[in-house]
């Protein structure tokens, strides 16, 4: 862990409290060019970060104001405020959902499902990694909207939790033997809208089941984050997908989060009013101390987190 | 061929004048379901027509008007007037323009590329099939919009066509030893739209080319319609597809003009004033006689035609 010399400092130093862990940040490991520069070894791990601005040379920013910022893994950080947002207080909201539901997992899941698949009553919703942060804010969105939500997950207790407490319809174990078949049962009327958070197993067994006009926004690919070759079977499925496309008339889009953060209030006030109504229940998974990040990290990777896994980095600050 | 049975009308009865060839009519032959019911063995080949109405006891049709419609590959056909369209008289424009630029290509040539691509000055587009009769019109729709306009085709001759008549910046023959290296040089800031046509080695190499924010929208794939099985390697570049889509966010969307003739009038007062204002020009490829289309047809696959490709099955009717 790299704790940056406060001589450094350009505008303001923070005081970590809260550290966001996704799958996304593995790709930024990859070495592979991407949406943001590729990290290279012996750089500070990137991340999202809550923290308290300890000193301020920037007009915009003020000693002791909560902030939000990529501030990586670390207990300290030197920012030019490029990127840092002020925490809304008095909202009645904890400091943690600001890691999860109100914001990037939340905004995610809202601008996505919404904007980019404008779900119908009635329509068929898959989402993949259901349990987790985004996945499971995108399936209550759908139900929200009148869609029929069935979950994918990778565990018997995951799979229970979407249904029992936040309301999908039905939600199947990909590890189960007949995953197949399953899903095919639970959507006798296709797949209008496929979220995908995973790739791999659970795309290929969505792919047959899509229907006309289905749209797949594209949001994470857990599956092939840590895999050093592509995966696959011999023949190439380009082409049907391709052949999908067109005859069914079929939009995939990916799409990154941090290109919308001008939606990022609209999102914040929707979901606030969700979560008071009970509409939208959210649930984190908290690590203690930034020495266990690394390990939580792995962890995230194989689905061991169950919820937005945050980094409890200096939970109590001095303030 | 089929002729109909007079006795068997139910509304009106036309005399063809004009039959379309596109290369969708071979999805409907190819018994696979897609966006309209698979033809059977002995049907009448389906396809646009523009033909009079010689008798109706339809109160929306008359005698003697000049209609589109899927009238089949037939001298006569019989219809309920669902899917007809009266031709409007007196623009200046000649018959056959309303079964290529004012009519199923062109408004597929200006739905798909201003609507789902939303092209920006400056940007780079590139066309399949670029001398036929979407690519045609996509490309100069285009350099309208200030796009830089790349297109791909099979022979040198309809390369110079699109370059020196249509204005596009560069067209490049696939079929040369060094197309990958061509189209590469030929797009040094990388490719912001690919329309597909076609699938096949052009994707393949435009694949690696494509920028961030990059949309695809699939309007054809006929490099695949004559195969028996998936072409490809043996490596499966689905995962390697959705990598991209990811971190590039971009879009794939298929589309089919007949979902979007509601934007039918639009695009004809938009294309009539660009073809009067000498900006978009349009190609046609006429074939005598309804016994030849069967072999124009074949011809059309294999890239043959040049232009948009009509059949003049009763140029002079009897009116």
């Amino acid at each position: 862990l790299h704790r940056v010399d406060r001589r450094q400092r350009q505008m303001c130093i923070r005081d970590s409290i809260y550290l966001s862990l996704d799958p996304a940040n593995r790709g930024w490991m990859s070495g592979q060019k991407s949406y943001v520069d590729a990290m290279q070894t012996g750089d500070t791990m990137r991340g999202g970060t809550i923290g308290i601005i300890e000193e301020s040379k920037n007009e915009k920013f003020k000693k002791g104001e909560i902030v939000n910022c990529m501030g990586g893994w670390q207990q300290y950080c030197v920012s030019d405020g490029k990127g840092v947002r002020q925490i809304p207080q008095g909202t009645g909201f904890p400091l943690d959902c600001y890691m999860s539901i109100l914001g990037m997992t939340g905004l995610t899941a809202y601008f996505g499902l919404i904007d980019i698949t404008d779900p119908q009553p009635g329509e068929t919703l898959v989402v993949s990694a259901a349990s987790g942060a985004v996945g499971s804010t995108v399936g209550q969105i759908g139900k929200i909207y009148g869609c029929k939500v069935i979950g994918v997950a990778g565990t018997n207790e995951k799979c229970e939790f979407t249904k029992s407490e936040l309301g999908f319809d039905e939600c199947i174990n990909y590890k189960d033997d007949d995953f197949k078949d399953q899903l095919k049962s639970a959507c006798p009327d296709g797949v209008d809208i496929y979220w995908e958070n995973v790739g791999g197993i659970t795309f290929d067994t969505v792919m047959p089941l899509l229907n006309d006009y289905a749209r797949i926004p594209v949001c994470g690919l857990i599956s092939l984050y840590n895999a050093t070759s592509m995966p696959g079977g011999e023949k190439d499925r380009l082409p049907l997908l391709f052949r999908q496309v067109l005859t069914k008339r079929m939009m995939i889009k990916g799409f990154i989060v941090f290109n919308h953060y001008d939606q990022r209030e609209e999102s914040i006030i929707a979901l606030s009013n969700w979560i008071k109504e009970g509409k939208i229940k959210y649930k984190e998974d908290f690590v203690d101390g930034l020495e266990n990040a690394p390990n939580a990290f792995i962890g995230l990777l194989n689905g061991k987190n169950f919820g937005k896994l945050v980094v409890r980095v200096n939970p109590d600050p001095t303030i």
